[in-house]
């Protein structure tokens, strides 16, 4: 098979034995390429039969197998790629996606336009982790949010998002919220005499998706923030080409792929699809926090993350989901600093109110 | 808890005993709506609290909860209603989406804007099940594309809908495709006798979607067909509120939701989510095909995509993945008229050729 003309994936089988795992291997072929009989297939169509490279065990019942796709299968199509790497596969229990050929992938998919060092850039800061706040409840009104940006900002944050549910209820339009959170956090800078960068919430209706990103970045917002799997992969992609503001991830709806047997691997997930769409700041649910990764599950997605082996840029991994505020030093010493550690509950919770919570986080970061 | 700011959202939750199942339940009424701890949330957003309305135990370690949600956590936004009801929560391996309040839900959702009656309409067909074959695979010419859709329409095929993965591939580039298989196919009608729908398929990058379904719409298609989960599901419902065409939903990215034990219902998902979002014609993974699911689980989806309880237009189930096409007859006494059958690959294996296999497929059909 020429490998000019393929590209690879890998995909966990569970099987009975080598003959299931065999079988599965094969289905998995062909219904991600020319999802029919073989026999059927025309000749015109033959040389996009998806084939088996090799198939191996890897533990009881689980064999890993590497499989070769015709390029043309996805001629440059975002989407279609996401199609042909677990479009019908998805349904099927036993199969999960486990990694794709990046030096593939990077010929489709840009990544980040800022990625780690553009978002230090912004921040003019080097050498340690980097914080993040939310802004939150839904329900609250733009002048409450833009009272805890201001103090968030006032007590040195680096980085301000919106809680992910915040799109344009009438309790805070998305207008009246980005304009008073900027120019809260603007006089909250003047305080602190640091950068602090919002990053208001644009997710809604993929159609209309670029509309609300416009607006963002005319009203001045320093990032954005966007559920993908709610507004199509792609549309990540699209954002990140036009690079007028760096841009955050969070993983809302992603879930069902992540947390089973089958479903995609949250390292590829997060450390290689989201980064190589083009997500600056990759949100993923931390450790120790209300979800159900392990440590070292988090370890090699900050890794994957920040991968900049081939020229694309690295981007942040960003733990988040139940992160308490004072179990930030040691997550710094074990994650190292290319992190943006994200908190948003815990913060709340400080006596002394929002400003000393974010003086006493940026604290914690230089150790 | 007052009826008319609050809707109602039903999850299964697996729990080591009672005291477990609260606690679970209590995490996603908080997780789904304000995501902080309930003692920091400010007075004027308290009551956008989640409240949980009951819990009972339905099998051993499973429980099923009805939670409360605001509706002004919503206001109209489809995308965020998506996220009030699975966004976080999917991260959770141990709760899945079970049902939501179909008549809140439908002040939100418009729901289809042809349904079965409109499709039966544009065909002229009442009185028996729909027949769907698929052009295919990747790689084909549009000629030879176009000459399979017209041997079909020739054997007297209701509809005919792309390969979910035709896109806009150099084999296959979408005007040429689309033209040259409208034209073969209504060379076709004159020979059946009788109508044949095309819905080609315009799943591409959510942001440029609406306008190749706009191309589609002006070169004349009889519909379209889209992978929703691929193009961000509210779409779906952007589309159906155009109204020119009928629209096809394909389940492709969206197993991972489907096959575990987490997840959203099968029966939510298809039967009400995807028919009021706007799909006419729903297709899920049929019993006995290359999937998995039981022909009990696809009853009921039969049953919701048909509900017309309450004004909205039913849609037409249209159960395939590995359907064969002598086992057509059985499922029709089992499933009854409302349904649109795909068949792929097992079309392309009759001995005769296709426009005797859609013939036959006809045949079938008028038991």
């Amino acid at each position: 098979m020429d490998r000019n003309t393929h590209f690879w994936v890998t995909y966990q089988i569970s099987a009975s034995d080598r003959e299931d795992a065999e079988l599965k291997a094969g289905q998995i072929a062909i219904e991600q390429s020319v999802e029919m009989p073989p026999s059927v297939v025309p000749d015109e169509a033959r040389h996009y039969i998806g084939q088996v490279e090799n198939l191996q065990q890897t533990a009881p019942h689980t064999w890993q197998t590497t499989l070769l796709f015709n390029k043309n299968l996805v001629d440059g199509d975002i989407t279609q790629l996401l199609n042909v790497l677990f479009g019908n596969i998805s349904l099927q229990p036993w199969a999960s996606l486990v990694e794709a050929e990046t030096s593939y992938l990077k010929t489709i998919l840009k990544g980040p336009a800022y990625g780690i060092r553009g978002i230090r850039k912004a921040l003019h800061v080097s050498g340690r982790a980097l914080s993040c706040a939310v802004i939150k409840p839904i329900g609250t009104s733009p002048q409450s949010l833009a009272a805890m940006a201001g103090d968030f900002a006032a007590g040195g944050i680096d980085l301000i998002k919106d809680d992910h549910g915040l799109t344009n209820q009438s309790s805070a339009p998305f207008r009246e919220r980005v304009q008073s959170c900027l120019k809260a956090i603007r006089q909250g800078e003047q305080v602190s005499g640091k950068r602090t960068l919002y990053f208001p919430n644009i997710t809604t209706s993929p159609v209309r998706l670029m509309e609300r990103y416009e607006q963002a970045v005319e009203m001045g917002a320093d990032g954005v923030l966007m559920s993908p799997q709610l507004t199509g992969l792609e549309s990540i992609h699209e954002i990140a080409q036009k690079g007028d503001v760096p841009l955050m991830a969070h993983p809302a709806f992603s879930g069902s792929f992540l947390v089973h047997e089958g479903g995609i691997s949250p390292e590829f997930y997060f450390g290689r699809l989201m980064r190589l769409l083009g997500a600056d700041s990759i949100i993923y649910p931390n450790a120790r926090g209300r979800f159900s990764f392990s440590r070292e599950l988090c370890q090699q997605i900050n890794a994957a993350c920040r991968d900049e082996s081939g020229g694309l840029k690295g981007a942040f991994p960003t733990p988040g989901g139940g992160v308490d505020r004072n179990s930030i030093s040691d997550f710094v010493r074990f994650y190292g600093n290319d992190v943006i550690f994200l908190i948003g509950g815990s913060l709340y919770q400080h006596p002394e109110g929002l400003k000393a919570a974010a003086a006493e986080f940026q604290q914690s970061l230089s150790i």
